[in-house]
């Protein structure tokens, strides 16, 4: 049977005009994945080429929108006919194995908790994203569902990234670092102390403690940090990125002779670009559900929606959810029995 | 009368050889300040030039140095005769106006509120720093020194980070904008919307909340968070910048076309690299001490450390920390009777 991901086909800052041209992409170059877009008909049946019949894509009807700034209460309470609840409710009637949306990250985490549950003994889901790194990729997580975490959310965040890590194929037993404000052991808050204990005893391979720089460094394979923390690291991450290249823009147009330099160090800055492009690592996970709900950047464009099904698509292959379900139950049995 | 800064000359990975040049440097450029050079007398002397009695610098022996490394209670109980504690001592004795230290940060911090006391109602020093953003510079607070903070605390970092502006001529009546992870009102710890109400009241510029991408965005003159917050949002910076450096100077020397192209770019790259310069903003201040107690990064060279020291003057003849302590006790008589 072919994997199928349900996609929220409104969500997101472009709505259809990205999601739909992406799943297209996407099918195309997938034979094992089929599509289904959920979102108002006749908008997405107008933007399917004429070939749409023969490729794994179905278009399922949702007469509602959540829009981006819209309290998630409202929209769970309100929108009940909405594609991004329809995208969720697929996944809970098994008609489909992941789903993806580029729409409000507060409302998709408030739906698919709501409709899908959450595994046994995790609260709410943390949000992972991959970054890149000098030695390739790290995961970090949670960036921004749990502004206030326990030790023990910090340790179900490890065992979490980990098994995702290694699920994924990425890497066999990766290592885990906890974000701290120094290595030494007696830095940081009594929280990140203690969870570096729980850390160590579930056996996973833990690090221990990395600053923000081991971060791009790629010292570990998954960082750890409460959601506060790790939000504002993503965000001003973001921020220096936007300054840089602007200043770079800037600089490199500013007198006909730089123009020629840049025209020449074109290859170089086009490989810059494709390095650390954003697009490449699109698709924020949200774990601890029992399915892969993967959170698209709101302004993605056509390349990184495709990033973003590729990651529901690799996730429900890799069965991430049950595997991380299996581990935590492994590694956290005082979770399961609270 | 002129002013006097008192300069750990052991101080930081370089020590002498680093700090006595920058402090040759600066009086020859600033004949308004007398610098007091503190450390090994023999080492120092050695490495100052044939006209340095006609230089408004002196050398005040100390017989010790505080390890990079040393915990910082050792420091203060062991080492009466430290570089970083004679230094201080200067300051506390009236001799020195200000102090610079590219020493172990803890042991600064812990002598520094030992032998200095701190403001009336202030428990312990914030840690501020310049950061270069698209719109000239924001200051943000605290970069370390309290990793958990209440909101009297973050309110207190919002009226110095705005005096310190202030007072050094950056800004007029300068914006601050409270760290969160979104900008409703409902985001957020209850600590920071409590640290909100707060900041609100104290008539100050309160711009209200910022998120990461603020920060270098230059959305706001002073950017407030805690010291967990702001510690990984700077290191996190620091890693991705030199991420960034590192995959260009691959990317500019892949071959032989791209050398020439990056040759063809080096005036753009060269002015990139002056507009991003951390040396630029290096010295960050320990706010909330009765004097300026400035903190060099312990690897700065000599441009860096000269900018440490010039920052140590100007706050220094600005008054900065009388001001601070004029403005705390207008904006929070709660603080001073508590």
């Amino acid at each position: 049977m072919s994997l199928v991901v349900a996609v929220d086909a409104m969500g997101g800052d472009h709505g259809p005009s990205v999601v739909v041209p992406a799943a297209i992409g996407f099918v195309r170059r997938h034979p094992g994945v089929h599509l289904v877009l959920v979102g108002d008909e006749a908008t997405v049946r107008g933007l399917l080429p004429a070939d749409a019949d023969a490729l794994p894509l179905q278009v399922q009807h949702a007469s509602q929108v959540v829009g981006m700034d819209e309290p998630p209460a409202k929209a769970l309470r309100g929108k009940k006919d909405s594609s991004m609840r329809v995208a969720i409710d697929l996944v809970a009637a098994g008609r489909a194995q992941a789903c993806v949306s580029a729409g409000n990250t507060g409302a998709l985490m408030a739906t698919a908790r709501f409709v899908l549950h959450m595994l046994p003994g995790i609260e709410r889901p943390a949000i992972v994203r991959a970054l890149p790194t000098l030695r390739g990729e790290t995961h970090v997580l949670d960036l921004g569902a749990n502004t206030e975490c326990s030790a023990e959310q910090l340790c179900e965040f490890a065992v979490m990234g980990a098994v995702l890590v290694e699920a994924l194929g990425k890497q066999t037993n990766p290592n885990v670092g906890l974000l701290n404000i120094g290595s030494e052991a007696t830095k940081g808050t009594d929280t990140v102390q203690r969870a570096a204990e729980l850390i160590r005893a579930t056996g996973l391979n833990f690090y221990g403690y990395v600053e923000g720089d081991d971060i791009y460094a790629g010292t570990t394979d998954v960082v750890v940090c409460d959601g506060f923390v790790g939000n504002v690291a993503l965000k001003t991450s973001e921020g220096l990125a936007r300054m840089i290249g602007q200043v770079m823009r800037e600089e490199f147009t500013r007198t006909p002779l730089r123009r020629l330099g840049a025209l020449l160090s074109r290859p170089a800055l086009q490989a810059l670009r494709k390095r650390l492009d954003p697009r490449a690592y699109n698709g924020a996970s949200l774990l601890g559900l029992p399915a892969p709900v993967i959170k698209s950047h709101g302004g993605a464009d056509v390349v990184g929606f495709t990033q973003a099904i590729a990651e529901a698509a690799a996730q429900a292959r890799a069965k991430v959810p049950q595997r991380i379900g299996e581990r935590l139950a492994e590694f956290l049995p005082q979770t399961l029995t609270a």
